[in-house]
């Protein structure tokens, strides 16, 4: 099943249920809590898709995949081991976008980048959950796209420049709740071009392995989400570019980005 | 002004102001958005007062006073250079307590220790503020504990354990508008011996060098906060600890702290 959040002109964004390729049922309510069809239904083209929800907690595992670890190590000279036990890290909602809303690229940018990931959406409130029971606590699925620009990574003792500048955080266009993870591959494309294929599920650390890890000492609450980290490596982002991150059985998330000084004032 | 966020038994929480010692005007509302008295008058002391606000963003400055930054790193052995640019951190709202709450002391957490920190509630949302305009978009201020286990803050890859274990972030007692940061002082006490006293406003980089940096990349909304970093060093807290933490002009937030082999199940 698979949970938009939507807006039509002039009303406030709401919950629906996608019940075809472009058929949207209105619920009251939201998925995290008690639901209803309001009985409107509206084409899937004449909404806007809003970012899937507002997390409470803006989970990030980052360094989850080997590939990646390795061709990070190698661009930014950096020696990175791989991480040694499932330790999450945190993202910002202020940079969050939805499917089809702007990245927009700061001035002072040099090497923005993409990171197509998986997003794990809660549902439950849960804590000590054993790793065979952890996923019990998960809604759902999204796709999350980690902008990062890379000399910001590398130069401040934060990510809150490099990973959270306003909409470097896109995340959509659904949550999907029935999702093979097994099978998923994730596919990022540039400007209708292939760029990065990888399986969704060769992480380093799985889903059950932070979900079991973080629980010991952390209550997760309806709402929260976790971003599961990317594999491969992204070529330079500029503006007019298009980025789509594919998850095979989830969707597709498709963002342009945008020069700042292209931008209207 | 000071405004609190209360409870009564078997009343949801609600804001509040507190115009005397000891009696809270019931407001409706909250003051990020339109309010108005309710009429209700509550005494302070029968009511329980609740953290002051779930931040939508949860800032941390971090390493902030100098003296702070010599003294973890003598305690750790790892060497710290002073923080050469306001890089603003994170933490998460599952960790947050109130005034007088417990502080929970994991089974396999070994050196517990506070951190006594003014905390920055913004008021306004702000993008691009200059140093001169940045508090601007200040509503007030209130006294957080960034409660830290040192040797999971040495060993992880994030602070993900060591400062977010559910209860490590007690906030509050409440938010007060109408503050002196030049006057202030802020004391530790530990079952009421001071332990550590310092100078408030002797930052290394200041609310408004943070608040002007981070609205250059990012946009700052109503109900997030700032913890602006602590200076001295802590003794290592057990179960039965009383932690008060006082910064003149704002109040004194209270915390006992409990072994969670103490805990009833």
């Amino acid at each position: 099943m698979k949970w938009v959040n939507f807006s039509v002109p002039g009303a406030a964004s709401a919950y629906g249920i996608l019940e075809s390729d472009d058929c949207i049922r209105a619920v009251r309510g939201s998925p995290f809590g008690t639901h209803e069809p309001t009985g409107a239904v509206h084409a899937l083209a004449d909404v806007k898709l809003e970012v899937p929800l507002i997390p409470r907690t803006f989970y990030a595992a980052g360094l989850n995949y080997v590939k990646h670890i390795r061709e990070y190590a190698e661009q930014t000279g950096e020696r990175i081991a791989e991480p040694k036990q499932a330790d999450i890290g945190y993202r910002a909602v202020n940079a969050l976008v939805a499917h089809d809303e702007a990245v927009v690229i700061p001035p002072d940018a040099q090497q923005v980048e993409y990171e197509g990931e998986l997003v794990v959406v809660i549902g439950k409130q849960a804590r000590h959950l054993s790793e065979a029971d952890a996923l019990s606590c998960v809604l759902g699925y999204t796709i999350g796209n980690d902008v990062s620009e890379r000399l910001w990574q590398a130069s401040d003792r934060t990510f809150w420049r490099s990973k959270n500048t306003d909409t470097f955080k896109p995340m959509g266009p659904w949550i999907e709740t029935g999702f093979d993870l097994d099978a998923a591959e994730t596919t990022v494309r540039l400007n209708g071009e292939v760029r990065t294929h990888f399986r969704t599920g060769e992480m380093l650390f799985g889903i059950g392995t932070f979900i079991s890890r973080m629980t010991r000492y952390l209550t997760l609450y309806p709402g929260d989400v976790i971003w599961m980290g990317t594999d491969g490596k992204s070529p330079r982002l500029k503006g007019g570019d298009v980025v789509e991150v594919e998850i095979s059985g989830l969707g597709c998330l498709r963002n342009h980005f945008v020069a700042a000084h292209d931008m209207p004032r």
